[in-house]
């Protein structure tokens, strides 16, 4: 069976919504921008203003303005026209989008005549194997992580727990967003910026995505999770750690113990050519055969409510997927794995680490050490 | 004639990317999640892990989960089928989707005999009216970029300049990245956050987004624009000044004078029910009078080859746009006003400030003093 080729991939947007944009033309576009990769040609349409910038990346990519491209009046502020202009100009008649291709200038093309035909797979798979200048870039955002992930760790457990059970460093009670403002301010002066990063105690942690916040407590889980991004390249980092000040009970003990091994099980099935969701389902396995089942109580999950892991890169989010879903590893993968185990009400569990696939195995971008009791 | 209105909106993305998910239903998302807006009733789907931190946002939105909707198994993962699944348990059958809906959800839903129909209109004018608690949020972050701002050019008229022609503070070279970095320190200081601050001097200001970098010179001019967002409620700021250390060349005195001419002539023109066009065409007059046409040579663009402004909210660009695009000012309209001129091969000078629309004329969220020579 030939293997299906788009022979004119169209993408329109800002670099933030299609990173691909940046990773294809390293251009960084703020305000949307129409970017064609046809065959070995590249061709950008940006604003006039961004003219210079545009034509200064020293990559083979040819600039149109609007301008350039004919437009005039007020017509030339409209992006599906620059889109149009640009394909009359180079005589396309039939183009490959991503799904995520903004529809309403998709229908306008196809008014017009252009075949416009959504991809059914990764339009630049390349940028799921990162070469080693990317994992340079990632390796240094994954370190500022690892920096701030240890000094967060490291105030509480130096902190002391006062009468009422709360934690306090120098006397000074401590809560969530003081920690996020330490791992905050560390990112800071690493070039990295952050947005959301979770120190979630408590039944806060029972929500893996919920920021975190009030004063934290002895006896609770705490879910540290941070994701930075290095200001000047764009690339992300991503690092999980769980601890308890004082003792935990005995149930998040054994969550604890649960989510470590499933970590350590699932990284013993990283390798090139394995396949995602087979590195998933041994951690949904091992969580089952430690009777930590999943399921779900009045709208709310228990247990193990999300995937084991995803790509890292220009995107915190990217190819390939630890999931349900089909593909496979390859050498060069940024992955994170991250098993993690939420009980409504009680609290949560998740240890995350950003790994690189080899032919072997994997190794880590940065290691951190694991704790639970502090 | 009856006026066009959308019964049952439909978006499917992340909030930085359709950020009137996050405005209508106060839930922020990293991940795409399905809002729909059905006469006054929302409605989220969120991934499971997701559920609970969206049904805590004290908004009236009916939270959904791909479960709560009966999805099972490897689909249950695939938001086109979250989409399907609330449609058909809604039994609604047509839906209006913005502009930049993802095209490949789009077609999905069309072959399942859903009538998808693109918006002609803005879906939530309602977002460029601020409200006193959004105007609070705006102005907060203003402050932290006019703090910035003040602390810039005081390092730049503190300098001094040595016998290279570069600047010294308290004998230390001062660079672009330099001044950035101070900038994004002070913005960290008031809880913002900022990518790609400009501070770009000589021809690099030619190009209106270019970050800039190097030494900073005496007699070129520096232009400084600063965009913070809040990293709790996630609205921006925006300010943009243009200074010279010493004197700068006769022509660069008259291209100041000219932008900032040209800035209060359109700032005159700003009341609600003026037409956006018009305050744009205002900018334009003046520059042309004064002999500062805009042309483009070699394809670079000289002159005034940006728009005189934009809303500011949640998006750093959103409604209303201050250029040639039809539309009509109204009050509560937070809106930029930043004419610039720019000199390939000389520089550039832009003077923006951030406003708020009244009945009567307008408004500085915070005012920030203008000068040219320091």
């Amino acid at each position: 069976m030939k293997k299906e080729s788009a022979k004119h991939v169209l993408l329109v947007g800002n670099t933030d919504t299609f990173p691909s944009i940046e990773y294809a033309s390293k251009f960084r576009a703020p305000d949307p921008v129409v970017f064609l990769k046809s065959g070995i040609a590249n061709y950008l349409v940006v604003p006039q203003m961004e003219f210079g910038r545009a034509s200064r990346t020293g990559m083979p990519v040819q600039v149109f303005t609007p301008e350039t491209l004919g437009l005039q009046g007020v017509g030339k502020g409209k992006i599906r026209k620059w889109v149009f202009y640009l394909l009359k100009r180079l005589k396309i008649k039939t183009v490959t989008v991503p799904y995520l291709f903004p529809h309403g200038i998709a229908r306008y093309l196809e008014k017009r005549g252009i075949n416009v035909s959504v991809a059914t797979k990764e339009l630049f798979p390349e940028r799921a194997v990162k070469t080693q200048d990317e994992l340079r870039k990632i390796r240094e955002s994954q370190q500022a992580a690892v920096i701030a992930m240890r000094a967060a760790i490291t105030l509480i457990t130096d902190s002391e727990i006062d009468n009422a059970g709360c934690l306090r460093y120098r006397g000074r009670i401590i809560t969530s967003e003081y920690v996020r403002k330490l791992i905050a301010r560390i990112l800071f002066e690493h070039n990295c910026m952050t947005k959301d990063t979770i120190v979630a105690w408590g039944p806060q942690a029972a929500d893996p995505h919920e920021n975190g916040s009030g004063i934290l407590r002895a006896g609770e889980t705490i879910v540290i999770d941070i994701f930075p991004r290095n200001m000047t390249h764009g690339y992300w980092g991503d690092l999980t750690r769980t601890v308890v000040k004082g003792s935990a009970s005995s149930f998040m003990k054994r969550v604890y113990h649960a989510v470590k091994a499933a970590q350590t099980i699932a990284l013993n099935h990283v390798k090139a050519g394995v396949n995602c969701s087979t590195v998933h389902r041994a951690v949904v396995e091992e969580f089952n055969r430690r009777g930590l089942s999943s399921s779900i109580l009045d709208g709310k999950g228990t247990g193990f409510i999300h995937s084991t892991g995803h790509g890292v890169g220009l995107s915190i989010h990217e190819a390939p997927s630890i999931s349900t879903a089909e593909g496979r590893l390859k050498s060069g993968n940024v992955i994170t794995i991250e098993p993690g185990l939420y009980y409504p009400g009680i609290g949560g569990v998740r240890i995350e680490d950003t790994i690189v696939v080899t032919q072997t195995g994997w190794r880590y971008l940065v290691p951190c050490e694991k704790k639970f009791e502090v």
